[in-house]
């Protein structure tokens, strides 16, 4: 199961880091695909020692790249011991669901990101199960844009993010995507941890770039998260040497914030 | 502009019908990429006579093919005189969606289906509109699980799926995805043709091994339609009967309900 793989490689990395891998286009868009496969291999081959977990984003990767690099990939990752989670926000009708699942198997990918618009939160980990693939619901993101269907809307007198994360729990999903912005208040996260069981991951986008704060997700969230980092790592001239910076604060507000 | 060249197919080819390209995953895992490019290449050769659109779904192409497939197939849709929507449901942070109709727009789709769940529908539909691509938002979708986060949550006082044709008009959407299915009542589709203009296509996903219904549609939608079947057609022994099969069918109603 995807959840004993993650648990096994935190704890023997010492790492809730995970690397986001997002190469921008404009950069390789005259290149062949290969280009773009060496780039994420070399972030993944620089990274492994302080990352639990990669996320190569459906968005830079799915149009470049076809089955066999994906496989390459996530071969890689997996050599390095860490896990591969497709960024994809898969939400699709069933049948198109189905063969999304089928092919992120193909791809090796352990798990994928999925978005409940489409509504078939129960039905899609059912199949994803299946293949021991790991789903992580979009739950509340890190954009302010989205606040108006996640927050502002309402379901059953709650926010829509919280309908969200019960039904995400009573699905047995593996993980949910929170924001790690300030778009998602310290409340929010405490709330969603407090709906679902704490063998679930949160995932925390929005850290770098999006200037997300690392303790505020620390204090309120468990043990059981991924904090992930993309542009601040994967576009730094020196992305070891970033990582190890993001490790070592991760590491410091681990110790300062540990439940266990 | 994509409106434009959508309205000048349509009327030439006297067609409303799009023809959804998804190759079963099944029975293409074990081969190669070509392989499932020639089976679209094929439905798209067998069936342009009768079709206005093609709807490649990236559940099902994007993991097996690369960009230059993606090229290929666009080229041959646009060869039959066709224009080419990609099933993409993209819903993702600004940085991503770009990247996203940076390679939507390299591999030369005309289109793309787009997920509100991350909300940014203007500032994606501006980007997209750069490079002339259209945007088809999701407001009510076909199948019934997606029923309480489309129409049980409310937003403003109204069921979400209205909010995001509000959205989407405002946005200067180029259509909007509502199901054919029983999942959307008469009055639904009704309401949201009253929202937005006119020239706003309708893409209707649903016909065929759904169940939807096409008079119901077509006498509530308007002229600026567009009629989706996938497997109806391209699982069929004879897809190109089908498509004309279809073709007829449609053409019967138009020559009903036509409210011009």
């Amino acid at each position: 199961m995807f959840l004993d793989i993650y648990q096994k490689i935190r704890d023997e990395k010492d790492s809730i880091l995970c690397i986001g891998l997002d190469p921008p286009p404009e950069e390789f868009s005259e290149k062949e695909p290969e280009d773009i496969l060496n780039f994420c291999l070399k972030i993944v081959e620089d990274t492994s020692e302080y990352a639990c977990a990669y996320k190569p984003n459906t968005q830079f990767l799915l149009f470049p790249l076809n089955l066999k690099h994906l496989r390459e990939l996530n071969s890689k990752i997996h050599k390095e011991k860490s896990v591969s989670i497709l960024d994809h926000k898969l939400s699709d009708i069933g049948s198109s669901n189905k063969s999304a699942i089928f092919w992120i198997n193909k791809a090796k990918f352990d798990a994928f990101t999925f978005s409940p618009f489409s509504g078939n939160v129960r039905e899609t980990i059912e199949i994803a199960h299946k293949y021991n693939l790991g789903v992580f619901v979009l739950t509340l993101m890190s954009n302010f844009e989205s606040r108006w269907i996640q927050k502002d809307a309402n379901l059953n007198g709650r926010p829509l993010f919280k309908e969200i994360a019960i039904r995400a729990e009573n699905a047995q999903a593996d993980g949910l995507v929170m924001g790690a912005t300030d778009n998602v208040d310290e409340d929010d996260i405490r709330d969603v941890r407090k709906i679902v069981d704490n063998e679930v991951i949160l995932l925390f986008p929005g850290i770098g770039a999006q200037g997300g704060n690392i303790p505020k997700i620390m204090k309120n969230s468990g043990n059981n998260i991924l904090i992930n980092v993309s542009r601040a790592i994967i576009l730094d001239n020196d992305p070891k040497n970033k990582a190890r910076e993001f490790y070592e604060i991760i590491g410091r507000y681990k110790r300062r914030y540990s439940t266990i």
